[in-house]
């Protein structure tokens, strides 16, 4: 089975297993989530699902949704949501998660934090042992003396010596491009991608001492907030809970 | 005493008691801060003080600072200061602080946090029970979604049904002025003012709890930040340290 018809299960899968009618749900981002969301159009469009409301988390996600005659609102309207489901780029054995390579983190993070259920869809190659080697930890910084900022970071207690920073560069982080200047986020920041050779000891305190450190606006850490992950794998589909 | 001559001699006090030679010096804004940046142009002039560096905290800072002949540089060159000097808009008996009624918070945050001393200059007006009453809590969030990020931060545990935020409207945050439009910050962002009838019982968690919620670049309390508040009062000038 190749890795789309993969990612097209669990989307799929997510969708029929966590969405009943009536339900605020949150679209995440990335070719995972874009199954969940093609699949949720065709529930309501045949009618299986009714009453649904959905915030996407990016402008991508948004237009998708839109021509599939999803019906849109965003979190200024309402605070709380049912269900969340989108992808990641690392699951952890707890289900803690590295997102955000497309530098959506934030919007991402926002919405997913307030679902009353956030489900994982991803294929099995996004399983490892401990965050850090396997995929470069995003960091949203505000651009005000970022080199200060990033050298700061590089020093938190969880972190020294044991990553290395770099600032991410192109025209944009959603379609990032070689360049010279700093990419710059939707909400006009940079991003700073923290590379690991070896794995990340306690992800929990990372995630805690990054975003308590002055300039840091969010990272793409999310832990604790995954309801279940359901895994696409060349032995069929699993369910994991923390 | 007027209160301008209560607020030079704080500030003149300031660059007296704790800068020498060879140093690396934060300098605040407001006008309290002001005194201690024309003190400091003044011995630096009259070569009592020789070798200082200077990172000002703010774009009104610098250009005074520059008119003074004071060498600037900035946390991108230097990461670690000195001492730093700034004024507060509240001040509690923890030497805990509320600042960044102009809007300058994050800049002023991020420099006086590197600092080996950070000292605090006041009149005694700024002298509190309690923060909160005395003085709006500014909170700087990201615009995407800003309403809900409100509504975030008023449901925080320290803060439910404790505080009204109230978002900070005006053509810039540094010379509010009325208008229909959010004011922005140098960094792109909001600024949400914290207003409060009672004392606010838990300074520290409300800072912590504020910092770590997504959306929220920074916030206005500066927590056991204070190394000596140097306090102008009818009686004289006083010192106090945590």
């Amino acid at each position: 089975m190749s890795q789309d018809e993969l990612k097209k299960q669990v989307g799929y899968q997510a969708i029929d297993d966590y969405v009943t009618s009536g339900m605020k749900v949150g679209l995440g981002t990335g070719s995972t989530a874009a199954f969940a969301v093609e699949r949720l159009g065709a529930l309501l469009k045949s009618g299986e699902l009714t009453d649904i409301i959905a915030v996407p988390t990016s402008v991508r996600t948004k237009e998708q949704a839109e021509e599939l005659g999803i019906p849109l609102t965003t979190l200024d309207e309402f605070s709380r949501l049912d269900v969340a489901i989108d992808g990641a780029d690392e699951v952890d054995p707890d289900l803690n998660l590295v997102k955000g390579g497309g530098g959506a983190l934030l919007r991402e993070k926002m919405v997913e934090i307030v679902a009353d259920k956030f489900i994982v869809i991803v294929d099995e190659s996004k399983l490892c042992d401990a965050l850090g080697p396997g995929f470069p930890i995003p960091v949203e910084i505000t651009p005000f003396c970022h080199e200060h900022t990033i050298r700061v970071i590089a020093d938190l207690p969880a972190l020294k010596g044991k990553c290395t920073p770099v600032l991410r560069l192109g025209s944009s982080t959603n379609n990032a491009k070689d360049g010279d200047e700093p990419a710059v986020t939707d909400n006009g920041n940079y991003i700073v991608d923290l590379e690991f050779a070896d794995p990340l000891a306690d992800a929990p305190a990372a995630a805690a001492q990054l975003k308590a450190t002055c300039g840091v606006v969010d990272h793409g850490i999310f832990i604790g907030m995954t309801t279940a992950c359901i895994i696409a794998g060349s032995d069929g589909i699993s369910v994991k809970t923390p």
